[in-house]
C-alpha cells in the first residue's frame, strides 16, 4: 500500500424526509443563496421541500446552472454573493450544481481573476461554507472536494480541488430518484461505476481492503442498478445506488492506491468539443482505455474479471477480453451507446482532442504513459 | 437501509515515517501535553520519533495511562492540563491511551463532576483538540469519537461518545507493529474482527454495500492476520491490518444498519470484574452470543457462513454451527483461549455480571431482547 492522507469532513444526512432536517444544520443567522439548475426541482417538489424547511431563513436564489456548469454562468452568482453579502450557499441539484457551487464558494472570496483557480491552479485561501441537497446519485460531488467547470468561450473543461470546498453537509434522500428520467439514472450508475474503475483498474500495490471495497461498490451497482433502472420509485435500490455513488468518489477507495483518470480526461475533452453527456463519454472511452492499455493493467484486469464479473476462464487474454465485453454490455443494458459513430463524432474531433493533449504535453494514466498517440489509439478503437 | 447521519472529520496520515509529519499539522503556538501508557514507546523508539518531530514545541508529558484507562489516572492528567493551560493533546499509544485522551480532552473543559460524563451521560459542550500517534492496530479509537473508561474504585467500565472528541488527525505508521508482542497483535486482530461482527451479524435491512464492506474487512483480517502474526515486521500486512482496524470502527460500516454490541457489553463487565484482556473477553463471549441468539441472527449468520467462511452446506443449522466453529478456531489460531474455564472464571462472576445487567434493566442486542437471563445463558455456554 502507498502512503496517503485521508480527510473528509462532510456530514451525510441520509434517509426519507431528510430535507426537512435542513434547519438543524444551518445557523439562523446566515443569509443563504440557494443554487439550482434548469428548474426540474420546481416540477418534482424538491424546491418546495427546501423552501418549506428554510421558511424562517433569509434565503435568496440563483437558478440556471447548466449541465457542465459554465464559468460564465457561475460568475453571475459570484456577483450576487458579493453584492448581497451571502454567508452560506446551498446547492440543490446533481453533480453540475454542486460542482458549480464549489466554484462559487471559492471564487466569491478570491482576490484576483477567478479563472486562474482553474487554469493556473492558483490555490484558494478561503471559501464560503456550503451544503448540498442531492437530487441525482452520480458524481459523488456531494462528499468530495473536487469540481469540473467548463468555459463556453474557449470550449475548455477544467478541474480544481481544495480541502476548503468540502460540503459542510449533504442531504441524501433516495426518494428524489422517483422523478428522474431513465437516462439520468443510467448516466448516474455509469458515472459511479467508472469512478470506481479509475481508482481500481491500475496496478496492484498489495491493498486487499481497498480492492475489496472497490469491488463491493462495483458489484452493488451491477446488482442494484438494473432494479432502479426498471423502477425509479424503488426506494431501497435508490438508497443503495445513492450510497454507492457517494462512496465511489469520496476519497476512501483511493487511499494508498494508484489512480488512472484517463477515461475522464479524454471524456472531458469529448464533452467540451461535442456536448456528449459526461457519462456517455465515459461509456465510449473506458472500453478503449482498457483494451489499448490491457498489458499495463493485466493483473488488475484479471482480478476484475474474476471478482466483479465471475469469469471462469483459464486463457488470460480471453478472460480480459470477456471482462471488457461485459463492461460494455453493462452500459448497453442501460441503453447507453458506446461507440463514437453512435454519436456521429467525426475523425476531426479525434484529431482535435489529440492536438489538445499534445499541446499540454500531459501524459495520462496511473503510469503517466498514455501519450497523445495512445489517446489517438484509444479513440480510434471506439469509432 | 435505515436512515443515518454520518460525520467523521478525523484526518488520517498513513505510511512509513508519517510521525515525522507531526509538525505539519500542529500549530507552533500550542502548548502540548503528550499522553502515553506504561512506557513501551520509550523502548521501541516511537517516543524518540515523536520528541524529534516536535522538538520546536512547548511539549509536556503525561505517562502511565494503563490498559483499560482509569478515571483515577486520567483525572491526574486533567489537573495538569488545567494548571499548565494546555492547548492541545497528543495521544501516543493504542486504544487505551487514545480513549483516555478523549476523556481528558472532555473533562478538562467540563464544568462539574467529570464522572457524570460517563455515569450520567451528561453532554459535553467543549473539548480540547487532540491528535493521535497510533502504536497498535486494534480499537479503531484513532478515527472515532468513542471512549471506554474504567473506575478502579467501583469496578465499573463505562462508555461515552461525542462529536467533539474525534481526533483532529491520526498518524498511522504500520512499522510500529514491528516491536509489538505477538499477544498484542493477536488481540488487535480479534478486537477489529469483533467490531465488524457487532455491526454486521444482526438482521438484514437491504444494505448490500455496507454488508460487502463488512465482509471485505473480515476477509482481509482472515487473510492478512496470520501473516502479521507470523512476522510482525511484515510492513505490508501490518498496513493492511491497520487500515482494517481503523475501518472496522470509524462509523462507516454501521451507516444505515442495526448494531448489536452485546458481546462488548458483556465483555466489559468480564474485564472489570476479572481483569481479562478486552480482546480475550470478546473471544470468549462472541461464540456464546452467536449460538444463543442464532435464531434471531439466522439470515445474517447464513450470509456470514457463505461470504466470510465460504461454507458450502445445505443444512442451515449445520452451516451456522460451522460458521461459529470457524470463528472460534480463528481466535484459537492466534493462541487466544475462548472458554471461561481457560481463565479460571468462577460461576460467582457470572452471577455478578447477570446481577449488574439486572440492576441496570438494560436489554442488549440489535433487537434489545438480550435480557439478563439471556446473558446468563450466553456465559453458561462459555464455561
Amino acid at each position: 500500500m502507498q502512503n496517503f492522507n485521508f480527510y473528509n469532513p462532510t456530514r451525510i444526512i441520509f434517509g426519507e424526509n431528510a430535507i426537512s432536517e435542513l434547519q438543524n444544520f444551518i445557523s439562523k443567522k446566515y443569509k443563504i443563496l440557494m443554487i439550482y439548475g434548469k428548474g426540474s426541482i420546481k416540477e418534482n417538489g424538491i424546491y418546495d421541500q427546501v423552501k418549506l424547511a428554510l421558511k424562517d431563513y433569509n434565503l435568496l436564489e440563483f437558478g440556471g446552472v447548466e449541465a457542465n456548469p459554465s464559468y460564465e454562468t457561475l460568475m453571475k452568482a459570484v456577483t450576487i454573493v458579493k453584492k448581497e453579502k451571502i454567508d452560506f450557499l446551498l446547492a440543490v441539484g446533481g453533480g453540475s450544481v454542486i460542482d458549480g457551487t464549489k466554484f462559487i464558494s471559492a471564487a466569491s472570496l478570491f482576490d484576483g481573476n477567478a479563472w486562474d483557480i482553474l487554469s493556473k491552479k492558483v490555490e484558494i485561501k478561503k471559501a464560503i461554507s456550503f451544503a448540498t441537497v442531492l437530487t441525482l446519485p452520480a458524481s459523488g460531488s456531494e462528499m468530495n472536494n473536487g469540481a469540473v467547470i467548463s468555459r463556453k468561450e474557449s470550449h475548455e473543461k477544467l478541474v480544481f480541488s481544495n480541502e476548503l470546498v468540502y460540503p459542510q453537509f449533504s442531504i441524501l434522500d433516495p426518494s428524489v430518484c422517483t422523478s428522474l428520467p431513465k437516462e439520468q439514472i443510467a448516466n448516474g450508475i455509469i458515472d459511479a461505476f467508472v469512478h470506481v474503475i479509475e481508482q481500481y483498474l491500475t496496478f496492484p500495490v498489495n491493498s486487499p481492503l481497498q480492492d475489496r471495497f472497490a469491488e463491493s461498490i462495483l458489484n452493488t451497482l451491477i446488482e442494484e442498478g438494473p432494479k432502479l433502472f426498471a423502477n425509479s420509485s424503488d426506494y431501497e435500490s435508490a438508497g443503495n445506488i445513492m450510497w454507492c455513488a457517494t462512496m465511489a468518489l469520496n476519497g476512501l477507495i483511493v487511499c494508498g492506491v494508484p489512480e488512472d483518470w484517463s477515461t475522464h480526461m479524454i471524456g472531458h475533452e469529448l464533452t467540451s468539443l461535442t456536448g456528449i453527456d459526461h457519462a456517455q463519454t465515459l461509456a465510449i472511452v473506458l472500453p478503449g482505455v482498457l483494451s489499448v492499455m490491457k498489458e499495463n493493467k493485466k493483473i488488475k484486469l484479471l482480478q476484475y474479471a474474476e471478482k466483479v464479473w465471475n469469469i471462469d476462464e483459464v486463457d488470460e487474454s480471453k478472460k480480459i477480453n470477456l471482462a471488457i465485453e461485459k463492461t460494455e454490455k453493462f452500459f448497453h443494458f442501460f441503453n447507453v451507446k458506446t461507440k463514437l459513430s453512435d454519436y456521429k463524432v467525426s475523425l476531426g474531433v479525434i484529431d482535435e482532442i489529440v492536438a489538445r493533449f499534445e499541446k499540454r504535453q500531459l501524459k495520462l494514466g496511473e503510469r503517466s504513459d498514455i501519450t497523445s498517440d495512445k489517446v489517438r489509439e484509444i479513440l480510434r478503437v471506439r469509432l
